[in-house]
């Protein structure tokens, strides 16, 4: 019976990840449940699981809660609750907590648990040097949940991708987002709405608009880059619609290994809870009907954002954390219709080619790029 | 650099292991070269790559090229001459030598070579506890390049696969032979040129005929399970017709890992050439265009060529040594138009009704029950 505490419970992922371990009673015992302002869903969760302590990140929501959980559990308030939920110790902790406000949590929590199962991208994107040495300081695992990072754990298992002289590279895959196929010229006139409808995976929606962007795929290289230790220049991406396949190791002589399963995160999230251990799925569930995966090249030019941001990837500075920010800011102006779709990729352009190079060290370089970019985002939003 | 033998050298295997060979100077010295009838072949092999031992096994072929390769090579002749080929010291033997007539030699040949490169299926389907238990007592590998054996082989290079707690199955590929497709009623009608036109692999013609009934098929179940000891249950068979993806292992999760590759028989035989290494293919080669794979469950029902050996494949006694005998006498005379495609189901299931069980211990047993399979299906042959 494993501890389990869940940042972001009432999010997609840690939707997921309590439904995996609903399943699975008998191994995991939620230990705490943070949430930020999702009160209903977060009230049914606590009579579902029980947990021992409840974090809410909203002071306003924490008081509406209080006479809900009065007695039951301990409740841990605002920012100096989430500090202290942080600090619980646990077998295993979901950082599900979406973009770089999971950073600090995430790095005090790293000292109390004995594995993470992360599945917010923005903190490897912006900080992976100062995560894997805290990481490493503390001897705590983190196991990727994102599917395509995931899946190349899982590959990675495989002791060829250990020896650098038969491994040459790896393909991640990318559906293609809801604007696949969409004409250059209606990129304009795309809506929040039709952006947000995604063909393969349900997920949230600022991770939804970076799969349309190819945002999130430029993500998912940088984390294959940090998690692998594998040079950019051996980091493919291949058009797969169906995502099915999530990821390709290639050996020198041109054999493909490929990890397979279902665009569900309930897949991942239960390998980075049970790993090395598996979940036990349904048996026959596999080729009992027939389908079809199709894969084909990725042209960088065809998606801008992604070709901008591994460009800033590639510099090693403090590019990344303010491109996140950027994006961040700009996906939700989009979301409220304040820009237009294109507007993102002009004003990133515009923020990389302005911005001052800087060496990021510490958490307070992270922070004070990322406020920055923020406050220069909203200026430009506003002169357009 | 390392002294390959090749048997059969001047079949379709044996000219790819030469091919890749060919390509790969420096790491390989072809040793000796053996074939049965094809001088024209062996010729231009010989003056290619220098051999120092040449076996003719068909006794008259083999003074035809005595004039040739006088002085040049030592040239070893009929039975007893592939007998002493089959005793050269070699690093690796690769035993391209087609259907049971491979068994003496690669029993002789697994005390004297370090590595076998085993293309034979029809040894293993007949005799797999006899070569296992010689190889294992004269510390030789074996490591099979038939292409989905050749995958697995690949597979169970990563650890999990060595878990029998989170391991649940495999699946084998197959494309569906020639006739996919083709409507039961018109199998009556099937020529020889049609079943020999094969949609991805270039093949033997015995081969090519066992791959649309199937049969081959189920000789790769076979050596799956002798190879890795997977019980029968747990291999399925998967149609597949871009034969790209090779082989699928399958979680307790639901988790799939694949191997792929082209359709090409140098892939796995440069694999099992080089393993632990990797072959140099050129870079660039995979997803530099747009293609899909196709996957449908395969019914028992629709092949009753396949039911029919892995029904015999259970019994553990002298059946498979009976059906593999049978197959291959019926395959000829089908490609000579002695009976019709459909015969070699009549005839096989007429032969696993008939047949009298008994155990395999000794090499005799099996080429005694090989034998009497031949003289009964020739007999049966003649009633048709």
């Amino acid at each position: 019976m494993k501890d389990v505490v869940i940042f972001g419970s009432t999010g997609s992922v840690g939707r997921s990840a309590l439904s995996v371990i609903a399943q699975n009673r008998k191994d995991f015992k939620v230990k705490g449940l943070s949430a930020n302002r999702d009160i209903h869903t977060l009230k049914a969760q606590i009579e579902k699981f029980n947990p021992s302590y409840v974090c809410v990140c909203d002071e306003d929501f924490a008081k509406k809660i209080e006479p809900f959980v009065n007695g039951k559990v301990k409740l841990l308030k605002g920012e100096k609750g989430l500090e202290e939920f942080s600090s619980l110790e646990s077998d295993i902790s979901v950082m599900a907590i979406s973009g770089i406000s999971a950073l600090k949590p995430l790095l005090m929590n790293i000292q109390y648990t004995k594995r993470v199962a992360l599945a917010n991208k923005e903190s490897i994107v912006a900080a992976a040097p100062i995560i894997f040495s805290q990481a490493n300081k503390f001897n705590t695992e983190i196991i990727p949940v994102d599917s395509e990072i995931n899946a190349f754990f899982q590959l990675m298992q495989f002791k060829e991708t250990a020896d650098n002289e038969v491994f040459r590279k790896v393909y991640l895959t990318a559906s293609g987002g809801a604007l696949l196929g969409c004409k250059k010229e209606d990129f304009r006139k795309v809506t929040p709405k039709k952006v947000l409808n995604h063909p393969t995976w349900k997920m949230g929606e600022r991770i939804t608009v970076d799969s349309t962007t190819l945002v999130n795929k430029a993500f998912e290289v940088i984390e294959t880059h940090f998690f692998f230790g594998i040079p950019y220049e051996d980091i493919s991406i291949v058009l797969h619609k169906e995502s099915f396949v999530h990821a390709f190791v290639e050996f020198q002589d041109n054999t493909l290994l490929a990890c397979l399963y279902p665009p569900d995160m309930k897949m991942p999230i239960a390998h980075a809870l049970y790993y090395p251990k598996r979940s036990q799925g349904k048996s026959n569930m596999n080729f009992s009907k027939a389908f079809s995966c199709s894969f084909a090249p990725l042209s960088l030019n065809s998606y801008p954002l992604l070709k901008l941001i591994l460009a800033a990837a590639q510099k090693g500075d403090n590019s990344l954390v303010i491109l996140n920010a950027c994006d961040e800011v700009l996906v939700e102006a989009f979301l409220e219709k304040r820009i237009k779709f294109t507007d993102i990729f002009k004003i990133m352009r515009y923020m990389f080619n302005k911005y001052e190079s800087n060496v990021i060290n510490t958490l307070d370089d992270v922070f004070f790029w990322d406020l920055w970019a923020r406050v220069k985002t909203r200026e430009r939003i506003q002169k357009i």
